[in-house]
């Protein structure tokens, strides 16, 4: 364990600063129908959306509207990495723990400590109209629930226009 | 465990895209007294900031400027949820493991692993003047100290005007 | 445990609302080399991108594109705090836990989960200029694999401009 960086030594290079005027806030609603418990890339609709919104420069910014279901940015190779993910939110959030919470099945609870770890808000860069992801990096639906549900997300563009 | 959504094939269905231009950049601070081990809910703070402030369409965006308590977006409809959130956190970051850092108290250092776990900063898309949460969503502060403690969260809004 | 803040109730004061005009969205892409298994502190960047690019008041985006590496806002005073973070995440995702994709080392699929938890996505509000991180708060590079790796994070400012 190491810890860098105190206040005065700069860490990191810091390529030139590019800037635009934000012209345009740009919103949908992406519709998709989860199978339960599993891991499905959105990044085909995100990048459909910033292409069609006629975004140039600034970020994308998405919202899962459920507390059973988040948002994952991950890897989109090897599709043992999202099996491995799931199987360890399960350790985390185990189904025969003793919930209080259990009306609504034993896959429940475990769905919203699940959605709460991995989050329903989060942000992408957009830069010369090209989602800044890295190379291995992919924009996830993480279905908690066991069953499939229908799940909406709102998809926000701020910053220049083409 | 599933994986969808190739390169190629879309798995969802996009909304048309409504575009405005962003006009404002809304800046306040909430501050409120959490009891201790806690979700406090502030979503009608949220409401009365997006209404005040003459949002229409962008985004609000919430900062906690603390490392002992987070912002979650949860369940609001059945309390014993949140109870049950809670519960699952201790499991994550238990008081009685040998954390080095003790020296403000057994409940410290699993407070700042249970806000580096659930995190500090998020946002919510703002439609029509309206936060687009889901029906079930409620945002709520999480204090993870055992005591009371008085905490900030920095509240914008980046978008249209009404 | 507690849960208040019903409909109708306001449980937090808010500050007088300042309003500007989005002037500027500002891109660059900050490389660090990190050590392995570390939180490299990234603040002095950040402020030094939010003085370059002529911030005032809005929203400093920051994007980590890698899936083993993440953005964690933590306190910067005792080190024991980030070794102790460190330990934590070790315990919520153990390299001796039977993970299917191993193929990048036992230390590659741990970074994964890890990263998935803290998240790879996260803003600070920026007020006049300055970062309005909490006294306690830096922010990090979280280095979850067991070498050293170069990581890119791309750092945004969308607001009015000074």
């Amino acid at each position: 364990m190491n810890c860098r960086g105190g206040r005065g030594a700069m860490t990191g290079s810091l390529s030139s600063i590019v800037t635009f005027a934000p012209e345009i806030i740009a919103t949908a609603t992406l519709v998709v129908d989860s199978r339960g418990r599993s891991f499905t890339e959105i990044t085909d609709e995100a990048t459909r959306f910033v292409a069609e919104s006629g975004a140039k420069d600034g970020a994308l910014f998405m919202f899962m509207r459920h507390t059973s279901a988040s948002l994952v940015v991950q890897e989109n190779a090897d599709p043992n990495v999202r099996s491995d993910l799931a199987i360890a939110l399960d350790r985390l959030a185990p189904a025969d723990a003793p919930w209080v919470h259990d009306v609504e099945g034993p896959d429940d609870m475990p769905a919203h400590v699940k959605t709460m770890l991995t989050g329903v808000s989060l942000h992408v860069p957009v830069i010369a109209g090209t989602l800044a992801l890295g190379t291995w990096q992919g924009i996830y639906i993480a279905e908690h629930r066991a069953r499939p549900h229908r799940r909406e997300v709102v998809l926000q563009f701020i910053g220049s226009r083409r």
